[in-house]
């Protein structure tokens, strides 16, 4: 049934960016488009808002038919509005961002795309639309969150290194950190907490498992701090 | 003209929060609707986006055609995407803010709206749609801001006094400071610069006037600092 109004719309869309985190790099969730424009090429997951759903609703929905990922917290990042960021026609899109544990979830691809992969920040294809655009908001988004809000929850497993941790804060800030003064300022804020565990079957010494108090971590998001490394 | 589409579309609009200081208050930018809903009641600043223009562009322009208020550095706050947030349908809104010196802008009303004024934060009279959640949202960001970047350029005169810009902070935090500490650490950061000048035409005793040091002020946004007071 088609729609008519007084006045030209714009389509309104969502977009999402799912960060997760591997050895190595910062990675981000795409999916291979199967509708033209942009046929074959990689894209951060989204789609039409629907007009029965909130913003935040189509973008779970989205990310769920499109990649198999739910139940993750996500975080309004920015609308982008460009006039012709889609061949189309105008295509306003509000976009979110998430963190996720990669261990924790389990991805698909969908009815809906092709092909639903992670792909390192550092080693991209080259993407849909303005995709790299939105992709560098987040990242640069997270970038200033690490400043002044503490990181690391959605991100690290239950119990982790420290060294994992400064790996992190390094991923994202993309350089280099300082061993002592890192630990030095974590262990500082009280955020995290050693546990009794050391780390398992690795070629290097084991290192001591700490895991995040929660309560004191929830505080710091509230209350923000300096995180100057 | 009429337009239509295969599936239904939200509405899309911009409302703008604009924020300024008096000696009092913290003072926000309101135009009285001449138009259903909510008609008579107060609301932001704001429109509908057409087709071919930004979503800044129509910020500006609903803003310049609501308030006369134009050449403002705008910043995008958050989409505002709830069901029902208008009575007559769904509409999605596209928020922005801006910081202005109330000295430097004329105000007035237009031929959109019956009547444009500031009114104090707080002492607000109801207002229409959810915009008082789009204002808390701005002070909420400002409250943020605060904390990690320098605030105040956009907000004071060009000279102005240490008691001032304690107020500027009193205000955003809703709270007093400790003058000795505000100086202390306002001083310490380096961000304004002592001028030869004193206050004029005042009842208590003429205070010194400062200005920004624009280049460090504006380093110090970029790289970011706690201020915590």
């Amino acid at each position: 049934m088609a729609h008519t109004y007084e006045f030209a719309r714009p389509a309104l869309t969502v977009d999402i960016v799912v960060l997760a985190l591997d050895e190595e790099d910062l990675q981000v969730m795409l999916i291979e488009r199967d509708l033209k424009p942009y046929e074959g090429q990689w894209a951060l997951p989204g789609g039409f808002v629907r007009v029965d759903e909130t913003l935040e609703e189509a973008a779970r929905r989205e990310l769920e038919e499109e990649t198999g990922l739910k139940d993750i917290y996500l975080e309004q990042l920015y609308t982008f509005g460009d006039i012709k960021r889609d061949p189309r026609e105008r295509v306003v899109t509000v976009t979110y961002y998430a963190l996720v544990n990669l261990e924790g979830h389990d991805v698909h691809a969908s009815t809906d795309a092709r092909n639903a992969a992670w792909f390192s920040v550092n080693d991209l294809p080259k993407l849909a639309f303005d995709h790299e655009t939105i992709l560098s908001a987040a990242h640069e988004r997270l970038r200033g969150k690490v400043r002044y809000q503490p990181i690391g929850f959605e991100l690290l497993p239950e119990k982790f290194t420290l060294r994992q941790m400064q790996h992190l804060y390094e991923v994202i800030l993309d350089r280099e950190l300082d061993k002592r003064n890192f630990r030095k300022k974590v262990l500082g804020m009280e955020i995290v907490k050693e546990t009794k565990e050391i780390e398992k079957d690795v070629a290097h010494r084991a290192a001591r498992l700490y895991r995040f108090d929660k309560r004191r971590y929830d505080k710091l998001t509230k209350q923000g701090f300096n995180f100057e490394i």
